[in-house]
């Protein structure tokens, strides 16, 4: 290979680097007390370096933001042979877990940190499967289908609902999860916990309770 | 008044505009990025006063969220009234979201900072009503009446899925709350949703389903 190729290959592997360590720093010290100068000092080169390969920090964390939300897009295209939308719901919250215990600095960048808004993945940006649409069809699937109690027939209120309380676990677990002085119980217990409660909460029909030894 | 009686009331107003300030630094920046100096320098004190009042940081959050967690105590006391256990448990509930939105300094310090252990309230120093031991008993009683669906026989896992369901729909709403991609619903209808969804998903007999028009 010659060496414009090569250059080439160092060039993203720089960028590839310059956005892991952004990553990592956004989400330990936030958005906003990270500068350019302390990215650049993190992986040893100059400040004009970094500037060469992103504009500015916007740009940095909108690329981060990108890549993670398509990381977890994929996760969630796999489900889509799941027939039932109330299971479908369940296996993106059993996903969305699995992607919150893989990647913890992702999920901190992406769902425990302020972010600028224009750096907020919007409609003209967003990816192919956007993981808050993939919770509202389930939910409006579920409605059409006759599937909900009363009271859910705004599938957004349902989506927020739903996200807010497997993220809860998931945010406890990464900012509490070693602390001495709780009973904590497993995550995935707690994880397979609220996707129980919010099935059987929303659903019409719960799954019948099973006959005890009791008549 | 003497001066004894002066310089002890300017101790104590120094001593809360110390704390008052830490608040929302160890909240905005986050505790490993706060320091002694930080603080001093917010209040135009020195450090050396600071080090008079506060014998380090560790001592500094653990009275600070000392005072937080005896407030959000105060507010669950007041629900010792209610007899069905889940009814209570919907109430503290609501009382824990309105502590969000009143006090979402004290909030982002108590339940979305990772915080040094030592400084976590602890058995020996928890206040009067822990509000952890509050859910649990809600759990607990309403597994000894029989109100509970199959499943729920541990208090503390139950504890754990509803504190943290509540607490996904509020920090959701303090980090992403005014995010203008998304069509948020109200937090008091988020609130309501996720409570009714705890409630309805947790109950062997969930309140009955209304009557509509078709027969």
């Amino acid at each position: 290979m010659g060496p414009i190729e090569r250059k080439e290959r160092e060039r993203l592997a720089l960028r590839r680097r310059i956005l892991d360590a952004a990553r990592l720093l956004f989400a330990e010290l936030g958005y906003e007390a990270v500068t350019m100068r302390t990215i650049a000092h993190e992986i040893e080169y100059s400040p004009r370096t970094i500037y060469l390969h992103f504009k500015d920090k916007e740009e940095l964390i909108r690329e981060i933001c990108q890549e993670d939300f398509a990381t977890l897009g994929q996760e969630f295209a796999k489900l889509a042979a799941i027939t039932d939308p109330l299971e479908r719901l369940a296996g993106s919250g059993r996903a969305y877990a699995g992607f919150a215990q893989a990647f913890p600095h992702h999920y901190r960048l992406m769902f425990m940190t302020p972010l600028p808004h224009p750096a907020e993945p919007g409609p003209q940006d967003a990816p192919d499967v956007d993981a808050y649409a993939f919770l509202r069809g389930c939910l409006a699937e579920a409605q059409a289908k006759g599937l909900l109690r009363p009271g859910w027939e705004d599938p957004d209120l349902g989506a927020q609902v739903v996200w807010g309380a497997l993220h809860g676990v998931l945010s406890l677990y990464v900012t509490h999860g070693d602390d001495p002085f709780l009973p904590w119980r497993s995550l995935e217990e707690r994880v397979e916990g609220v996707i129980r409660i919010i099935q059987d909460g929303l659903r019409l029909t719960p799954a019948p309770v099973p006959k005890t030894g009791k008549r």
